[in-house]
Parts: structure tokens; C-alpha cells; sequence
């Protein structure tokens, strides 16, 4: 059900600056405090602005995870520049325009929404963070960045794994493998059909990924059938020549008033 | 590839005091400084004592996160109350005896091995944490203990979520669920075949898990294929009435010179 939220705030984006309504549910939507006018969605990569039914009151920004930051290795910012430079594409007479690849910003907050906020006391919901966002010390936990493509239906992840992800020694831990991989694939999902849940997630693991490297995280559209979305992805080293980790994602279409528990 | 380093230190479970060769190399196991009598083995669950070749030079004792702490709920309180009681029987005359259950104690260092430390500066290894024990804040992240039946061929898994683990708004990330999951079916894998890696994990995602609440993870035994470990697992609420997620784990066996790369 990873997606509920990430389809939740999927459903937000579409709607934003709409007037909105989920049926039977007076829905008001109200960000965490100390937030800012964007913040994070549930999904690290979707962002949305503040309803017109809710202005923004903060002037604060939040801060993006996916911008370069002191703990990137070299070949994770040379990465980083490479998807980055196909954001733009330039034009006859010197300008650019928008080019086929978009980099997804990324949060660390979630907001709090009409019915999924029963379930959290109020100081649970000022300190829930992300789980791939939750640690602040730069380069110890997920360092990443997830740049999309909406022509070819598909995303890449630049992923350099700090210390904090050990599992077998000297290496990342299967569940943070299973966490980037349920990040990366949900997205695409969403990005393509809407408000999404997971149904499944499939992983074979092929090779161990060393601590401190930097992997690139593919993910493609396999198809739609009907409410079905199925993802694949594969986590290769960053030349590609070597294959970590193959995956599926089953997700299936939901409408936002069900997220909403309407 | 997850077990790697679990069955490394499975591996070095089943030796533990005995003269120790891996073939062509010549193995010292260190433990990483500041680590105890007992010390991390890269499963949340299984503990080696120092080699003979290798006192252990260090008086400290390190944490062991399987104890209860202050962040717990009464609900995973009493959990630990009713499993833990299982660990022991009374016999004749008011003495007790170990019983079925055994509490598996976690630690949130790693060992470094031969080969696989190569791939980490020394920097990296002294700051390298176990994935579910690497926030220090009680409550705040993964809080959880695994209780293992070996004559039934299962472990059960009391988990409370912390809200540093957040996914969906309220909800626990799927990459958490998937990441505690590896974990204990994992442990259960390299408990009764020993040496293994993890070859898939499967996982349908039934319903999502509030944040901050307490659920079972139970892993069982399904079958063995010459070097094939077979493993389901279902996450459950707290009195067992609703299922979160299904997951199935496929692990190969592996020696233990693999696993130092001999």
C-alpha cells in the first residue's frame, strides 16, 4: 500500500490550484509546521503548492535532497551533471528550451491529510520524516536523485549508499536495496497512471552493492492492463557493467477520494 | 545478496572457538573498535564471541537494541513479556529449564571480514551501522525483537515503527516493511541451513501499517531444495485480526570460504 500516500499527493498535484472535493469528506489539507510553500509528498520526487483553499502561510524554504551537496562523490555529481544537462536542450539562436528529462525534487516531509492523520498523535505527525530522508548528516544514509522521462516512460536514479545502510559487511543492506528500488518504481508508476497502490514488489538479488558506491537505479513502464501498471527496474554499477539487483512492481490505479478514505 | 554477511557470521556462529580456516586464506576476524564481548554479526539476530585467535581486547559491553527500552508501547511491552516467557520452562521441584523460544539479541555493529572490508576506507568502516539499528534515538526508527523457534522451524518478530520510517503520510514506507521483512526471513533462513544468500524476496503489500503502531512479523520454514531455502513470511496486527503484507524469501546456500571470497 506504499503508494496510498504517494498517490495521495499524486492526486494533490493534479489538482492543484483546483477547487477540490473527495465526496462525502470535507477535505482541508494543511502541511506539517516549519515546512515550506513546497514540500515534501510522500514521494521524494513529487511536489506540490499550496491548495488555493490553504495558502501558505511560511516563508521558510525546504530544503531539496535531491540538489549536489558536499558528501557526493565525483562520480555521483559528474552523473548528477550528466541527467542534469539533458533537462535542457538548446534552440536556434542561442536559447534553451526544456529538454526530454526532468529532475524530481525530494523532501523529507509529508503532509497531513484528512483521514490518514487520525492514526498519528500530534507529535508523531511534527516528527515523522520520510524514511529515505530521515537522516540529516549528509552522505550517511540515501543519497540520491531521480530524474524522469514522460517520452520514454521510464526513470534514473543516481544512488550513493552511506555507512548507515550496512548490512553484510562492507556492504548495503537488502531492505535499503528493497527501498530505493520501491522509491524509484512507485514514482514511475504514479508519474504515469495517476494515484497508484503497490500490489507487489519482486526483487532477485544478483550481486552485493559495496558501501560508499554509487549505483544508477533504471526504471521502465512493462505495460497497463486495465487498473495494473507493471515496473521493472534493474540497480546496475555506474558504468553499467555489472548488474546488482533485478525488480517488478505490480501497482494498481486508485481514485483520490479513496485515498482520502472517502 | 543480503546474507553474505549474515551467513558470514553465521558461518563464524557455528566455529565459534574452534581453530578456524576458510582454504587459501588466512583469516584474522577483527571486530571493529568500540565494539563488546559480543559484537554485531551483520544479522540483527545472531551474535559470535571473539575467535581464539582473536581475544577480544575491549572491556565494553555494546547495546543490545533487543531489550526493551523506554520508547516502547505497552503493547510491544507485553509482546516481549509473552514471547520472552516462552524462553524458559518450569520443571520439577521450581527450577526452570530453557524452553522452546529464544530471544536473539541485535546489535548495530558489523564485523570486518578478509575480503570485504577491502571495499571500505577505514573511515567508512568505522561509521558504518547496521541498516535497522543505525538511529541512536530510541523509538524513533526500527524498534524490534526477534524470537526464534528452532523445533518449529520459525521465528516471530515483535516490530514497533518508529516515525522516522514514514512513507505514505501516517504510514510505514514500503521500504521499511520490505526492509524488516529481509530481516527476519533472512535470519530464519541462515538459522536452520546456515550459510545462505538471499536469492528473491517477494512481497504483496496488503494494507498499510500506521505509523508508530506495533505489528508481528512471523517467518516459517516452507521447504528446502538441495541448496534452496524456501521462506514465508505475513506481517500481522498486534492480535493477529488483519494482514499487513505477505512476502516469500528464496535463499541459496553458500560455504563459508565464499563468503570470504576463498
Amino acid at each position: 500500500m506504499l503508494r496510498r500516500g504517494f498517490q495521495l499527493v499524486k492526486g494533490l498535484g493534479q489538482i492543484t490550484g483546483q477547487k477540490f472535493s473527495t465526496g462525502r469528506n470535507g477535505i482541508t489539507i494543511r502541511p506539517l509546521l516549519s515546512t515550506g510553500t513546497q514540500w515534501d509528498t510522500g514521494s521524494p520526487f513529487q511536489t506540490i503548492r499550496p491548495l488555493t483553499m490553504s495558502p501558505w502561510p511560511f516563508s521558510t524554504q525546504p530544503r531539496d535532497y535531491s540538489l549536489p551537496n558536499a558528501s557526493w562523490s565525483e562520480e555521483m555529481k559528474r552523473l548528477y551533471d550528466h541527467y542534469n544537462a539533458l533537462c535542457e536542450v538548446e534552440v536556434e539562436g542561442g536559447g534553451k528550451r526544456k529538454g526530454p528529462w526532468r529532475r524530481l525534487p525530494s523532501y523529507n516531509r509529508t503532509i497531513k491529510y484528512a483521514t490518514g492523520g487520525r492514526c498519528l498523535s500530534k507529535v508523531l505527525q511534527a516528527k515523522a520524516r520520510l524514511f529515505t530522508r530521515n537522516i540529516e548528516e549528509q552522505g550517511a544514509g540515501f543519497e540520491y536523485v531521480v530524474f524522469s522521462n514522460k517520452q520514454e516512460k521510464r526513470c534514473v536514479c543516481v544512488f550513493q549508499a552511506g555507512h548507515l545502510l550496512e548490512g553484510p559487511p562492507g556492504h548495503v543492506h537488502g531492505g535499503a536495496i528493497a527501498t530505493i528500488i520501491d522509491s524509484v518504481t512507485g514514482t514511475l508508476a504514479s508519474y504515469l497512471s495517476g494515484p497508484v497502490m503497490t500490489a507487489n514488489l519482486s526483487i532477485n538479488y544478483r550481486s552485493p552493492i559495496p558501501l560508499g558506491s554509487v549505483v544508477l537505479v533504471h526504471s521502465s513502464l512493462e505495460r497497463t492492463e486495465g487498473r495494473k501498471t507493471f515496473v521493472t527496474c534493474q540497480v546496475t554499477s555506474a558504468d553499467g557493467s555489472k548488474l546488482h539487483t533485478e525488480a517488478t512492481g505490480l501497482f494498481v490505479s486508485i481514485n483520490v477520494g479513496h485515498l482520502f478514505g472517502a
